[in-house]
């Protein structure tokens, strides 16, 4: 295969000719079988690299050996790691935890959650990690359609959030031009939208909430998105990408086609979950990171065809592998090949919920992206709204205050929606119509739901 | 001399030995003279390069010659650059102006200016220019004492602002962790200081009015900055780095050596005026940026010594070379050497003010840098002021509200500093005490001279 080994040295001269679909074509289009015992293989050598190195995994692993694995179910007899370890770790062998197998003086970036729940944890990246991750987000953004000559836009901040970093690092290994303009400052969408027609980018990367909302910027500017020229706009850090109605409408928008991609910070090259231009849903590329959909409880791997959550192994990282990472997000995944001819597993609905954001309503499992969806695919829609989850007595209760358009006949809308998620949901949902911009616009990750169960648990003693 | 071409071509390999002082010692110490002559031969090039290419120059320049370069003398009789006028060559030719000297599919980034003074210019920096500034950063870097095992944490926003790429570029060219957090957005400012205060990095980048920002959220936060552990603080964007007060303040409530540096966006490398460890002063980097100290009414070379304005001419810049750009900046300069044993020419007190921000109050020219740093040093001054120009009939005013600190007397601090900006200043000033916190911080660059003079001339007509 091309540049297969471990540690990754992959020659950072080389360009596939632009006519070529495949940045790899050996390793992207092979027998998945043939592509699967080379993992096994990988898996062996990057186990025998952690155990070596690190005090973490000696301590995790107890005393399974590296030669032990002798097929997939060998290896799905590992314990998977949560975030929960990574936060404890690190806390207690700063700054980048014992699970780190470079020496502190190897790194060259320093990158950390937000720490939104709980101590954040830092990333320490080593100099050849940054290469190989450059490399591999450089061959995602490949599939998708990115060129050499094409300029990307990067509107998603420029601070902790590794997206926007990573995309940067693949745009420049691509050999593409990066305007990295960042998001997140006071006055920064107008700028945005202002340059987009001025510079005409041929790729768009950001949330999709946010490309929404410049959308929204650009005609209070007197622009239309359609006139920015963009091709390709691809997305991470939410699900809406991967959800249809929402993909239609910033496909809609803009005249560009839509690209879903990304797993996790900690998984970085984090496109190791990336659509390709045949947009049939993200392709699990394996020869970067190694995906097991598994059964949350048992943490075995599912069949093609299942739903459960990505269980992740870095074959590529030297600094803070993960091996068996839980994700916690929910998917479903099938077996390729795709239409670009790719033999990668897909998950042809993305990421569309997590197994704790997902809540249960009168015995039905409700995903907030899918209330998303349907708000969405309804014409007179105004393009935010907020969930409410409450208990009168021993009775769940779901709400949805939606915003209708400036057109609509709100009590047409409500009536519409209320009756299209009854039917998508299974559950019975009252809907309040508001006039359009109630709420707030996010640049970043939209938050929406509101669960007021807790509070009445705390209250009551339940 | 050491890697001396044009275009630019560096080994990217090459890094000095930790404990040698310079980056390239032939380059950095010769005597000038004899690098004057180099210098000549090189904006010989230069200057038929961008003749070749550039319709802006060719139409600029008329019949002159790179060949009729003989002597600065001759050099210094090419017409300056003014930014209005690039701003209006690209307004004709988009994207990137007729002084691009690449093609369009070589630019490799793009940034621009913020537009508040206007409609903003885009920068397309081509392949091996953003090499060339991440050659000249790193070395620049390195003159202050940053080296291959430490951390710069970059405190400044990732947006527009080229301070922050192209410090990025130099540390990750240096071989230091960069640790790239940005400013900017909400909430971001107590995240930086407790980053800080876990990752402990040896060096931070970024404006001045933040840094002295950021010490007291850290005081809010129950952090110490010198806890921090930072050895050096380097800052472009704001002339405060060189003025002894504000530098003064800075290094004894983060306990590391200040450093100043940066020029103008346009001609990154604008590190290419940078303070090395003998903090003496800027040096005039003349191998990166040949820079002339100007009378602003003639455009000549003024000698050593004198007050003028600085005019820059690019010698490593292939994409769009500026060649005798005005900066329209202050400054005084004098010859080398320094004690760091660097031949080049130096700017003591920096960059201290503008030609179009001073003022004039009754016949005298004030600064306001100068009355930054009068109140900085004032043991009482809350660390923030406006400035307030206004007009009665005919006759100036300058009034300063300045804030005092939660325990000081006010009106003895309003005392002491109508006193000490009197005698600085050379004109009466009316003070104003103020309680702490009175005023915005920012995280970026200070506005803080209000001139109602403008006003007054429009009402009267005058």
């Amino acid at each position: 295969m091309e540049c297969w080994s471990f540690p990754p040295r992959y020659d950072d001269a080389y360009t596939p000719p632009p006519d070529q679909p495949y940045w790899f074509p050996e390793r992207e289009t092979m027998d998945p079988a043939e592509r699967d015992e080379l993992i096994l293989g990988r898996l062996r050598e990057v186990c025998a690299y952690a155990l070596e190195r690190s005090p973490f995994y000696r301590a995790k692993w107890g005393d399974f050996r590296p030669e032990d694995l002798q097929s997939f179910a060998d290896f799905e007899r590992l314990p998977v790691i949560k975030k929960d370890e990574l936060r404890a770790d690190q806390a207690e062998h700063p700054p980048f935890g014992s699970y780190t197998c470079i020496e502190p003086e190897d790194v060259v970036r320093v990158h950390g959650t937000s720490g939104t729940t709980g101590r954040p944890t830092a990333f320490g990246i080593g100099r050849d990690d940054w290469r190989a991750i450059a490399n591999a987000h450089a061959r995602i953004m490949w599939s998708m359609g990115i060129r050499p000559s094409d300029t990307v836009f990067i509107g998603s901040v420029f601070s902790l959030y590794m997206g926007s970093w990573a995309t940067l690092s693949g745009t420049e290994r691509l050999g593409a031009a990066a305007f990295p303009f960042g998001a997140g400052v006071a006055g920064q969408s107008q700028r945005a939208v202002n340059w987009m027609a001025q510079m005409k980018p041929d790729a768009f990367y950001g949330t999709p909430s946010y490309a929404l909302r410049l959308a929204e910027i650009a005609a209070e500017e007197g622009l239309d998105p359609r006139d920015f020229g963009i091709r390709i706009l691809f997305f991470s850090g939410e699900p809406g990408a991967s959800i249809p109605s929402i993909r239609a409408r910033i496909e809609e928008l803009y005249g560009g086609k839509v690209f879903d991609c990304g797993s996790m910070a900690e998984m970085t090259p984090w496109m190791n979950l990336g659509e390709s231009s045949a947009q049939a849903g993200m392709l699990c590329w394996q020869d970067v990171v190694y995906t097991e959909v598994c059964n949350p409880e048992t943490n075995r791997r599912l069949p093609f065809g299942s739903e459960g959550t990505p269980v992740y192994t870095h074959l590529e990282r030297t600094s803070q592998p993960m091996i068996r990472l839980q994700s916690g997000d929910l998917t479903r995944w099938e077996s390729g090949p795709t239409p670009c001819g790719r033999t990668y597993p897909v998950l042809p609905r993305g990421i569309y919920g997590r197994i704790d954001d997902m809540f249960t309503i009168r015995g039905e499992n409700v995903y907030p992206a899918a209330i998303d969806e349907v708000l969405t695919a309804l014409p007179d829609y105004g393009g935010e709204h907020r969930i409410l989850i409450s208990r009168e007595e021993t009775m769940d209760k779901l709400a949805v205050r939606a915003e209708h358009t400036a057109e609509a006949d709100a009590e047409a809308f409500r009536a519409a929606a209320q009756e299209a998620l009854r039917t998508t949901l299974g559950v019975s949902t009252a809907v309040v119509a508001v006039p359009p911009n109630t709420f707030e616009r996010t640049e970043f990750k939209a938050r929406r739901v509101v669960d007021e169960r807790a509070l009445f648990h705390e209250t009551v003693g339940a």
